[in-house]
Order: structure tokens, then sequence, then C-alpha cells
């Protein structure tokens, strides 16, 4: 999945992003086109900075899309990865779809000893089971966090029903959590921790803008939920606060500014007309 | 994805496909639990015929659903695969998403001395890029098949508009393929077709049910397409004549009475229910 992004915002990364960006921004045959402001784009950013992966960060600036960038992917969709095919670094050949790109880092830079710890289980069986996790991250509670962001009073269903929908893929997700914590898989940092960590950045935004908030049960009262929640609060608290997920991090101000016309329901981005025509997500 | 069986359908497969599951009815700790008239099912079978991986078939019937098959997939959805976990295949632990199960498979069964040629690439672009398209078919053109096939006088759209977006996902996934053909990756068999396989088999119920069919313009006659539509068909031809694709498809007349409810667009299934309120794929 990939953003096409609303002309209306920052052409910019700021705070903790914008360094990041700029200490990545000389030439490298590897590259990531990204925007600062969309999630898919975070996912790819995340994991190349746990793995320490040499590349060159470009922000597309939506108002004008870079040729070299418009050559590599027509779309024009980000994230899309160049990725160089010979010694020199001449002829990159492109990737894009976010869950894409992540696994083909995580399989391209595999030496650990250079790049660290795996991002998924070498056991062929936990592999897949994250990869099913993968997948109802992004078929389940991405497209439930639009609906719940777009929410307006107009809709043919209410607020309720989708806070009482996007509860639900939480809760299904905490579930499946390694009991032990904080990750996904207990001690051990994953791709399925990746691959919602954007979107936990961004639920301080559905707070912001919609009444009653995320609007999760405070610890003490969550009579049978009491479990799920908790340990859903623990991974949160700490993938919210992983060194990676911050340094990929803008200033809340610019979240609060650019999800305007997402709470508004008037985002021109392919995510938010996909989710207000009630389609699949591109 | 995966399909919720329809109870009205017959609770057997028939012809080619009764014969394989008769080959495979015997006690195995690794089974596919399936439908005969489930195209996600269909694809998880067709990597155990190719890849000759030793298990038992399980025919699920939707109208009494075994309760070992329960236990494992509470949703009760197919295809799920029991994978097990110990030398005496006790404790089986479950997978399901026909992807998910089929690149588990391919990972699985690695030892090409046993089970034949990968079905995805050594190289980590290529395998990257096969995902892509493996994506292309999940999330374009299997869902335009369902709203082809589930099209009706009274939508909002009509069959023109349905048959025109199919084309050009079949058309962009085409202009991908190598030209040397007949499979996506030249002479190499991978994923990317099997992921494709049971709809590219189930063409001809659009024939049989829908004005003016799939039609794709004859040969000579395609003016700019000629090219990209005579890659098509070389593909479709192979697919549909592969042994493995053979082997799991019963009569072709079960599959025009199982998708009259399809066509009518009264179809209990998950993927068609989802298909007529416009939403996202199960």
């Amino acid at each position: 999945m990939a953003t096409n992004v609303d002309t209306s915002i920052p052409a910019k990364p700021t705070g903790a992003a914008a360094e990041l960006a700029e200490s990545h921004s000389t030439e490298h045959p590897l590259k990531l086109y990204g925007g600062w402001f969309c999630p898919f784009v975070q996912r790819a950013w995340i994991v190349l900075a746990e793995k320490h992966i040499p590349h060159q960060y470009v922000e597309i600036n939506p108002y004008r899309k870079d040729p070299e960038f418009l050559a590599l992917n027509p779309r024009g969709l980000v994230p899309t990865l160049a990725v160089p095919t010979d010694a020199k670094g001449k002829h990159p050949k492109p990737l894009y779809e976010s869950a894409v790109i992540c696994e083909f880092l995580d399989e391209a830079y595999a030496d650990e000893t250079k790049f660290g710890p795996r991002l998924l289980p070498n056991d062929v069986y936990e592999r897949a089971r994250c990869r099913l996790w993968i997948d109802h991250i992004a078929s389940r509670i991405v497209p439930a966090f639009y609906r719940f962001i777009q929410h307006t009073p107009d809709k043919s269903y209410t607020i309720e029903d989708v806070r009482s929908e996007f509860h639900g893929h939480l809760k299904t997700l905490a579930k499946e959590m390694d009991t032990s914590g904080p990750w996904f898989l207990g001690d051990r940092f994953s791709l399925v921790d990746i691959m919602l960590a954007p979107w936990a950045k961004r639920l301080f935004l559905i707070d912001h803008y919609k009444p009653g908030g995320v609007g999760i049960t405070v610890a003490g009262q969550r009579g049978d939920d009491e479990e799920v929640w908790s340990r859903w609060q623990q991974w949160f608290d700490a993938i919210t606060e992983r060194e990676t997920v911050k340094q990929t991090w803008s200033n809340d101000e610019q979240y609060i500014d650019a999800y305007k016309r997402y709470a508004d329901d008037t985002t021109s981005s392919e995510v938010g007309k996909a989710t207000r025509q009630g389609k699949k997500l591109p």
C-alpha cells in the first residue's frame, strides 16, 4: 500500500525525521523515495534505520515530483525503493508496496554481523505465522484506522461502530502476542511490530479529532478485557518509544495539520479516497 | 483470503480432483483442509501437487464441519493447513490465508532434490518482484473477477465498466511477463502463475453467465493491444493445461452449478458478500 501525497502539506520532514533525512541525503545507489507524512513510507524507513542499511533518503515534493523518481515509478507513489543492479549503482530497478520493500530489505541485507538480527524468524512456521499477522494488520487494522479517523456524522454507521470494529481488530492481534512482551514475538523485535508502528504513532490523531477518541477503557475497568488491553498497552508503550520509530517521526503538530483533511473526510490521498468510497485500500 | 463455502453445493470433489483427493485420503500429519470449489484452496492444493509433498487432503463438508478442523481454525475457513510440530505429528499448528500457506509450503519443503525447483526465485530482487505481482493478482485481478461475475443490471456501474477494469488489470500483469513465455518468469514456473491459476480456470464461467463474456478481442483485431493479449493468451493456454491445475479441478459442470449464486449475486460466501457490499475481500 502507498500514499499519493496530499498537495496541501509541508514539503519536508521536521524534528527528528529531518535530522535522519539530512544524515542520509548524500548520493547513494539504494534510494528510498518517501514522504515524511506517509505511514507506509515510515515502515520502510524504520527497517532501513533498524538495520543501519546505507542508503539515500529522497523526500518527494508532491508539488513537483522528481523526474528520476517518476521514471522509476510512473504511478508516482511513495514509498518507492530504487535498488541498484550493478556494482556502480547504475540501472536501478524499482520496488514498491511497503510490505514487499520491508521484506526485501530484510532478505537483501541479511548478514546479522553487519545488519543486526533478522526481522522475521528463521523457523519456517513462525515466519509464516508472522506473515499471517502482518496480513491481519494490513487487511483489518489499517483499513479500520482510516474508517475511524475519516468518520463523519453523515456516514451510514456510527463512530461507536468503527471504534468497536477497530478495538476488535487490535484485541485479536494482542491475543496473539507473546505474553512475556514487549514485542509481538516477546523479546524479539520483528516486522510484525514495524508494520503497525506508524499507525500506533498516529493514534493520538484520533484522540485529537474524533469524539470519544481511541476510547480504550482505562486499566482496572476493562472487565474480561483487562489482560488483552494490558498486553496491547505494553506493546504500544514499547513501540512508540522505539528509537527508530522516533527517528522517523516529524513534529506532532505537523501530523495534526496534515491529517485535518482525513478527519474532515476531504483528503484526496489514494488511501483516503478508497476509504471514503468503501473500497479496498490501494 | 479464504472461502466460507456456500452450503448449497455438492460436498465432494468430482473428476480429476476426486482422484487426487482419494490418493491423499490416508492419515498424514500435514493436512490441507479444503473445499473442491474454492479457488483459494486450489492455490495451496496446486503447490502440494507441484512439489509432491506428502500430505492428507480433507474435504470440509460445509453442512457439518469436522470438529478437529474447527478446533484448529475456529473461523472455519478453508484453506487451513495443519502443520505438524513434532516428529509424531501431534499438536498440529494452523496456518490459513492461501498466499501464506503457499509460501510456507515452498519454504518448508525446500530441498530441490526431493521437491523440485523452488517456486520463488533465489535472487532477492526477483523474489520481491514476484511478491509485487502476487499482490497485484490478490488486490486487483481477483476482486475484479468477483465484481465481473457478480455484476447484475441493477448495479451502479455497467458490465462494460467491470470488463474494462478486469482487462486493464490482466494487461498490466501480462506486460510484466517475461516475453519468452510461457510463464510469468519465462521458462520457470512460479508462485505468480499458481496464484492466478484458479481464476484462469474459472474464466469460462464469465463466458457462461455474463453477457459479452470475458470479451477479450480476437487475435488480429486488437490494435495496439495485439502483443499484450497474445502474451496473455500464451500464459492462459499454458496454465489451464498445467498438469497440477487439471489434477485439482473437478468437472466443469460442477463449477457452473456452484457459481450460479455468484452470477445471480445471491451467494452467501464471504468473498461474494464482501464484493456485493463493495468491501475489501476477506
